[in-house]
């Protein structure tokens, strides 16, 4: 397929390298020209501004976030493009963004899908990304080609592209309340003198033999922060996106608080471009735990 | 083996039963009688008193919680025992009451083990629970066989006793915070008009994919609190059991605070004697949410 | 005084007849023709558009919240008005909102003053409202006639207007807080026997002998909840801006979280239109207690 | 009136000191000898055991906690008491151990009474604390000689002297949580620019112009936590009492959980000693602030 490619950050560099070996045309655009180069030399077009990509079968977006999206998604840009063109957006941006990006997308006879992924920086690299996808059906099944390229499935989440933002923004809430659900534990059990890490064996091997615990045990108790998969500020952004779709659909989401006052925590000590599991460096010191 | 078995509950019965099959001759003692016939119809002695029990290589115990435990295993029992008989106790109680029971065990010339497990009452019955161990080696490997009748795995926690209670307690506490986090979870999703259970089944196939997430999530999204597998009085004892500990040792447990509030909102609403997981009952309520 | 009026509700229309009272000019306007008659019957000139109430030796705004006072103060009606005028914002906006407000009054050559107000109808209409105003000590000394008609005290926080706010909002914190507080109190007394209207008594005649105790001790034991003096979906819109405030500078707000999810509860279960320490239902909901 | 005084801590003391300043004949025991001789100084009779001090017409003890005071108050201690005599424990214990120890007195013919006071170690030197007390109005009126010479006024909580103690609790958690509130409040507006100082003036000197909070702004401004006029370690007592009452009668206290989570931060800090006040340090610490 012929498609452009709007942000190239960890994630979308990975993303737009996997659809161009997977033998489709990507014309890519990026706000800084630094990985430019990388994708030149593996065939892309290097476009001069966002209108320059916002064209062929279809346009992918990964933009960082609400601001930013809204910032190069303008209305010109939409006014300007091919009708019928779909615009599939992979960031992680708020349900209120997604339901104002639809329907803006709607005006101008373009398609609109979003398509927020599960997957840190290297599970993009091996096109292994979980894409949640929302939009009509016609308009998925079109760029089904591109999310087999970058992801190893695609689940759908319904006709109101909105509705893959809310599981996306839900899904990171439980990765979040997940960090300091295992710092609390491994807290507890350190300071009753149980080797954090022969406790972290246990749970993951047993009722909690799942990716996002044996990740973030072992990053935690390794307290391997940096480089960072997913920054702390990037972690209370999606914390507060998930307040704010609670806030508007009137759901108390006290969990989400508390990770949220902890992520706030961590900002006030500096640890904002640490992953975002630094968030236990806050739980240790609460607790008298040195490091 | 020789052993005697004090507590026939749910578990305690199935654990018995299981060592029966396994070819062990067992002495049981229940405060109330029910349970009786069906172990003897298997092979047990039924003793009149647990001081009848307690002898033999070893007696297991799996009463109810911390008093019902100090109230069966007296000074006069101890003393009355045989010297160095290992009494594995099962239950979970508390850190304080593991310190304590041990220090009694060993002025008595006794050996204590702390044994408690994970795995509800069908895993019991399927002699497939994981078993957290504390205490010498020695003792251990003494009553390694009877653990191998009722577990798939045994997991060593250390010599101190209490470290195999405060292991139990700290997962407890992570399996009470996960039925928290999945039920603010489906809330924000079907307030925002997302299936639970399309949700669900994006995260217990990917991030989330483990027993825990996918036991609660089933029971949650299909309420079916009754009849309770882990009644949600017990699991406010548990939850206030890892808040006592972290009283002890100065560890803040602000997610355990939280599930604990939540527990009292439930057995004030009558949830009582309902699965811990109708906690989302409570959740459901505060957004709004009929049922 | 010649002072213009913008915005006309429960407590613009009180402030407004004080002026006029106190034997100011005023020129009024609001977006509903309601309060005019009541008004002009004082003496007060009814203007078409904002623009010819933004006129004269100062103007007053008391708008319902950031979004309304935006559609209202916008970049023409400021470019079109009077150079050298003072615009005084009394409404509650948030922070983020008095730094843009003042810049763009700068920018146009116009004085800004924020002077929020801690006082509810009934005081508005007695012109004892205790007034915070923040901006230029030449802006504010200008408009003192008119606080002085207005309230009982006027409080100077600096020369930056978005002070004045931050006090404001943080002042509404500190009373949605203790509304909690009380719930929390009155709820554990009574469920353990001892009469809430004694122990608030006790309390309210002692350590707590202050306005906000003895009012809001009464409201919520009494549960007159309606009319509301000032309605829930407004407090939780002054704790959000709280929370906001803190967020932009790194402040966690474990308080504040508690009381908005709380108000979030208060809002699923209803009572929105209620006064806000109707969050009081919510709390004795939570506890098991009726009505 | 012929008195004993049990426990001659700071409070206890200067207590027994008014009584004696009254005309009172006091008899006094402490577990140290370190108070006896300035109280003898004043004329006091000092007591080998508490068995000696229990005598008289009434029997006033102020006692450190649940522990010291059945330590002291043994069944042996009550069997020996003179019939009909009066006991007034005045110290803050919990509502199971005033349910315990009222039932224990009744078996044994003696009368109790619970009469926890408010106010710091400077008020019981001036005289001046409220008295909240519970029991028989012929007991307490036996007594209120006594209280006259302690306290200000004497609150009557009804008859079941439990009833006082939970009065007392309630209270206290209402302090404890108004320290949180004044120093998240304060946070609030030093990291947004404004003086704290600034701050809690106009705010205790309007809505919150009441004991409570001009005492606690005024220690938490000026830092100045030691000496301690109560100590952290015992407002983590007193709110711990109250969550303890809140589980007994199934009232979530969310609010009281937040301050426990706190407390036991500053704990960790090395906080136990210093003035409860210096839960402050946390929130400070927590935003990122200095000192």
């Amino acid at each position: 397929m012929n498609v452009g490619f709007l942000g190239l950050g960890t994630m979308g560099k990975a993303m737009a390298a996997n659809l161009i070996k997977a033998g489709h045309t990507v014309t890519v655009w990026n706000r800084s020209p630094g990985p430019f180069a990388e994708l030149a030399a593996l065939g892309a077009t290097v476009a001069k501004t966002p209108a320059d990509a916002f064209h062929g079968d279809a346009v992918i977006s990964m933009l960082a976030d609400d601001a930013s999206t809204n910032v190069i998604i303008t209305d010109d840009l939409l006014a300007g493009a091919p009708k019928g063109i779909v615009h599939v957006n992979m960031a992680t941006v708020s349900v209120a963004a997604a339901r104002s990006l639809s329907e803006r997308h709607k005006a101008c006879g373009l398609n609109y899908v979003a398509a927020p992924v599960f997957g840190r920086a290297e599970v993009a690299v091996a096109a292994k990304l979980n894409i949640v996808a929302g939009g009509s059906d016609e308009a998925i099944n079109s760029v089904q080609p591109l999310f087999d390229a970058m992801g190893q499935k695609t689940w759908r989440a319904g006709v109101d592209p909105a509705h893959a933002n809310l599981v996306k923004i839900s899904g990171n809430f439980m990765l979040a309340a997940s960090i300091e659900m295992l710092s609390e534990a491994f807290a507890l059990t350190e300071k009753g003198g149980v080797d954090p890490k022969l406790f972290a064996e246990i749970m993951t091997s047993t009722l909690f033999a799942a990716p996002a615990f044996k990740i973030y045990s072992e990053v935690i108790n390794a307290r391997r922060f940096e480089p960072a998969a997913f920054k702390l500020a990037l972690g209370l952004k999606d914390v507060s996106l998930a307040l704010e779709a609670g806030h508007a659909s009137q759901t108390p989401l006290p969990m989400a608080s508390l990770v949220r006052d902890h992520f706030l925590e961590a900002l006030a000590a500096g640890h904002a471009e640490k992953d975002w599991s630094a968030l236990s460096t806050i739980v240790r010191r609460n607790a008298g735990l040195a490091g």
